[in-house]
């Protein structure tokens, strides 16, 4: 069982870096630089695979794990990076929806 | 007011592929691919930036929306992907989180 | 008719760069960031085709013209990032040629 | 003393994936991948550091050693990205650097 808040989320993450000291290295530059690369990770465990391979890649469990591994970091520097910036990161993709059912209208 | 739950978001994301019938293109290949082009281009915004520059582009407008729709791109695909893979991202974060108190103990 | 040689790709550029006094931006953190972007914006252009509709992008001119754009843009930040730290690009690649060579034996 | 042609190289390259039969890997959309992917792990290196940092990353010879074992992995994924489409790299960034005379002018 866990939590599915984005802001409790958020709230850990900013716990785990100040009790560490972490602060001064998480500039909003820095964490979309850590952002792009996790991104690159996740995308280095499909960048051989065939559209099939690709489409079963969940059931071997060690890619599994990394793939979790890997949305896991992805979704920590995209939260840290909104907590750096004050971004809201549900109200800005609610927002864009919204923008993209105008713009791609049935 | 917008809903902040990550499941509702990732039916909003789903329905919206649905009915547009772009489902065949969000493979987990290709969307991990999307991510890390979006990714990328929230990197864009910052690359020229000195970290004291950095620290305020949320000042300026423009950038502060351009930030936004970035973000916003970047947790759409995560989401897309997530579903694709049938990753649960919180319990994925959640779970990094403490794999991380225990590889960086206080 | 066009220079093959790298040396002097690196040097118009840096002459390009200096020009124009962006040398202050060019730092290898920026370049690096740069680089990564414009990969980024190179396979933007894949991410949704099939492994077929990839292999005939260049038949489309305006799909070609695009291509031929981002190769430039991450070769440009590529040699430039050289130029930043003093790397050799192609005594670079030779070496880790040599190296895959013994790591990966016919 | 290493070779300078940016044609060896991708000759070297192409030889070097045929030996090993890699060559059903090497579609356009896969090495654009690669090559974003591989474009990431350079930055990698510097993610957390700051600009004054950065600019004596060569100073660590282990630093430096990753420095140019990556540059090298971008430089080969960005040839053998060229060989696959059929692209003049040395070519499409002299036309570029023509182009942006034009843009920036001095």
């Amino acid at each position: 069982m866990t939590d599915k808040s984005i802001d409790e989320l958020q709230q850990r993450l900013t716990d785990f870096a100040a009790a560490r000291g972490w602060e001064p290295f998480h500039t909003p530059k820095n964490l979309a630089a850590a952002l792009s690369v996790e991104a690159g990770e996740l995308l280095e465990i499909f960048q051989w695979l065939t559209p099939e391979q690709a489409a079963t890649v969940m059931a071997d469990p060690d890619q599994a794990h990394r793939v979790r591994d890997e949305v896991a970091d992805v979704l920590a520097y995209l939260l840290q990076f909104c907590t750096a910036v004050g971004v809201d990161p549900a109200a800005a993709l609610a927002a864009k929806i919204e923008r993209n059912e105008i713009r791609f209208p049935l």
